[in-house]
């Protein structure tokens, strides 16, 4: 309860943090009793070398099943996000004047992971409290349900039921702080460590970073994922980030520079060649997923960007592809009242149950005390032109690679 | 979180609050950010038209498995009841002078959803908190467990195992509000909206209401179910009243007017004869449940009653046959630290599984933004007078139609 | 909720408090409603025959899964321990300048029962929220999981999925106080009342209390277990009581006087010649698992011990045979990352499923109403002579009867 901190040491590190943070506040700590059940800081407390008037405000939400669930506010003068610590850190919605990333589920309240039984309606359970704009699946397994059967660290056959995308969205973070680099440019992050901890099972982290420099139109998510066990541990990531209206529409479309595309399930077959084509919200409209490949730029990254029905509104996202090789593309096109949503998905894996992505190679360890980083950039574009600019770097990485778009039967996982 | 509340504002003009209220207060609201932790309303604070001397009181339960545990008590200067919040807006007593309405349950704290796994003992979780004078079963499902295998709206076959009597009881309440009607007479309504909601799953809400008249020896259940997504949803609601000691004892007896009854099991068919008649405790009594078809009067409506032995205390319920068409009487007359229990319990649907209702056309649908309410007036009847007032009522019901007891084998469910 | 406390006053008077308590504190009590969020008691406050520094002491953890945990230290002195109500009165861990009793489990936080679904990976989730010094299996079953098949009070055969070691361990304590006997010798007790109700299931109890001498090295646990229901009640203990560095370590040693050793696992048979020897660490090791069978001194009781690899420090048990007949002695010398461990767990069974167990005849039952006391006294020794003492006591004991080591094939647990 009172130990030193190694990992949130270590990994802090990693990050972009060079010189002493301008400010430094710990707002949950397991291991130091440390625990604030309200808390604020604003650009009038702190001055920073910026003109934006940000502020951070921590709260608790009430009623229902989100009844004592703890929420996070960043608003960098420009672009407010919202962070709930007892959901994993999922990212519940991201909002400048131009666009809101983020969704209408029929799941109405931020859900307390008490009110979720993972187990339920055959390891579906997760979908009770599926809402947020950005959540993570992991990291024992990120993807469907499905019985897996597979040797322990020592050498035992084990059977388990997993059920969908994880565990980690559902677990509360141990460890909460607030960093804030002087720079210039000031940048604020929001920190979270998630554990992921059992005897005899998985004995992993995440150390989640969600950060944004003041004034600005994005949101940058750098995670370590950390195995702390004594073994070799499997683990698997998924950034499951979902946008809805307004800026999915009929007519509002995808753009990723990609090698292959092959479809998930039979209804993503019938419609491949229309893959990244968005129509409008339509009753009875059943799931289509594809898994894309995505292709890196001359610095290894890759860029996608969804974009709305006049093109002058736009989210990309800019990652490394040998971090995240997977990228799934999933489109809910459904009644505004059952989820009109799209899904843009990288991660190690595609969503197919563990024992697939295994078989494919797709589930990748960590050996003891294995670090690995995972970051992710978002931005909101506003105007015709920096959504142009966003298809233009993006034919850029294309350029020398045609896309094979090889889904018109349903893909086998194991390729 | 700071959305309007239509369902809350449309499901209200469904009841007789015609006037503006003479009080509304809102007492949690996961909508608006609402939540009072404790709160009271006397007759000293806001007079009205009567010489009852009413209160109403919020306060949190503390210790074991009750522990946070939200509990409203309304007193209307006669009658006492206790309705949880935390626990779906159950009713926990209803109390006057004269009788209780209740049992003593093995169960003896208010037990919070946190600690009921539903799917726990082959599905029978829900017995782990199950104390109540009257919890509400359903919404997706009410009955037995059992594997289900069902088409869902995209017309894929999905199977599921559904636990005993549904999660709607082990919901805790979104939004909760008093409002008291000026009247005269006066009468005060707390509401509850408890929602079950998912991803890919049902939509549905139930906005519940009991109300009672200030000095009367009444409350009025007037609840409104809706199907807030956007296909055809199957829904399932069971009132579970449940009715023990003094008022159940040797010698009570059962009244309603009844078609038919048939035997639930073998050992309700053993005793179908005597299907209305009492016994007290005993060791190692197996649980009797039958099977009744009320009959309407003129109004639409039936009425039922437990009388006690000496036939001057009773409870009464009346309640719309085309709303609520299946009565199941259940019969749990054993040791009294086992439980001494008699339930009545309304219902669109008898608690077979609901593979077997659906086979019997008893499962039914609601359109999307359909609503449908259900409202029971429940009655404590003091005196012998009171009790025999009851009894001719429900003869009168009865008078032209015989009552078939068709119950010496057991039922089968699909007829 | 406001009734009167009949289980926990006749348990009461089965313990050795035969005078008036000199101070009698309620900290929490789901009955009479009562719940201190945090409360403090020291010799200051109240002086007794003593001059030990002794003090007790309330408060809430926060962070991640363990958001909300009560715990209750208790210094006598001397000797440190500290329970945690919320995971049913488990002893986190026993410290004096001596030694310390407990282990580095890989789960860091003192879990709430909340976030441990005892059903997950098969009926191991208990394995989420494993990191006590001591914590108690039990009551309905006690052992590992597996499928039961058994027919119930009602002579009804029923099926069910037991988990891993029972739910006693993650539920709330619904009763908890502090008393303290005058002496002299002055002693503090802390018990806690915690239950395991259900309709149409167990009704049991178990009052436990935790008591310690001011001044002295050690404690005691004397448990009362109680079954308030109407029929005859298998029940299930076992104290699992688990020992790490540094009093673990290789050349470590257990001493017990046994009448028989049998290997529980494969891996345990390899090595059963050396079930009382300890090595250190060792990536990849596998659970060696032995059933003991204890011997009985002259009184009734048995002693056992582990010292560490100089023989200058030891914790010993004394208990008696009658009550608690089967010591499994449990051996996970694995790396320190995933808990390098040994539990001396002396119960009413081995933790065999309770299907076999109970074809082995070690499930006992109790008639309604019926009682049954389990009493471990602890000792820490500080130094060569104390570890001697008990070594001399052990030997005394098995003094007359040769201790058969018949583990070199794995034991049938029917015989």
């Amino acid at each position: 309860m009172n130990k030193s901190r190694p990992e949130i040491e270590s990994a802090f590190s990693t990050t972009d943090v060079s010189r002493q943070p301008a400010s430094h506040q710990i707002l949950t700590s397991a291991r130091s009793g440390i625990f604030l059940d309200s808390w604020e800081l604003t650009h009038h407390q702190l001055p920073l070398q910026t003109a934006a008037t940000w502020h951070i405000k921590k709260f608790k939400l009430h009623g229902g099943k989100q009844e004592g669930v703890d929420v996070i506010e960043v608003n960098n003068g420009r672009l407010r996000f919202a962070v709930a610590p007892t959901r994993g850190m999922s990212v519940l919605e991201v909002e400048t004047h131009e666009a809101r990333l983020g969704w209408e589920s029929p799941v109405k309240e931020v859900i307390h992971p008490q009110y979720v039984n993972l187990q339920n309606r055959g390891g579906l359970g997760w979908l009770e409290g599926f809402n947020e704009w950005l959540v993570r699946c992991g990291l024992e397994w990120a993807g469907h349900p499905g019985r897996d059967r597979f040797r322990n660290h020592l050498g035992d056959e084990v059977e388990m039921n997993l059920t969908l995308h994880g565990k980690i969205g559902n677990t509360p973070a141990s460890e909460v702080e607030v960093l804030i680099e002087a720079g210039p440019p000031p940048r604020i992050h929001l920190r979270g460590l998630v554990e992921e901890r059992m005897f005899h099972g998985p004995k992993l982290s995440i150390l989640t970073d969600i950060s944004t420099e003041l004034g600005s139109n994005a949101v940058r998510l750098d995670d370590v994922v950390t195995n702390h066990g004594g073994y070799d541990q499997e683990f698997q990531i998924l950034y499951h980030a979902n946008f809805g209206a307004p800026l999915l529409g009929p007519g509002a479309r995808f753009y990723g520079a990609i090698a292959q595309v092959k479809s998930f399930n039979a209804h993503a077959a019938r419609d491949v060649k229309k893959y990244h084509e968005y129509a409008g919200p339509k009753p009875g409209f059943n799931e289509q997923v594809y898994c894309l490949q995505p292709l890196a730029g001359t610095d290894g990254r890759t860029e996608m960007m969804l974009q709305n029905s006049r093109g002058d509104r736009g989210v990309s996202l800019v990652f490394p592809v040998e971090q995240l090789p997977c990228v799934t593309l999933w489109k809910n096109l459904a009644a505004a009242t059952e989820g009109y949503v799209t899904g843009i998905e990288p991660g190690t894996s595609y969503p197919y149950t563990r024992r697939l992505e295994r078989e494919a190679g797709r589930v990748p360890k960590l050996a003891p005390n294995q670090m690995r980083r995972f970051t992710i950039d978002f931005a909101i574009h506003g105007d015709l032109q920096s959504v142009q600019s966003a298809v233009r770097r993006i034919q850029n990485i294309q350029a020398q690679t045609a896309m094979v778009v090889d889904g018109e039967r349903v893909y086998s996982p194991v390729f």
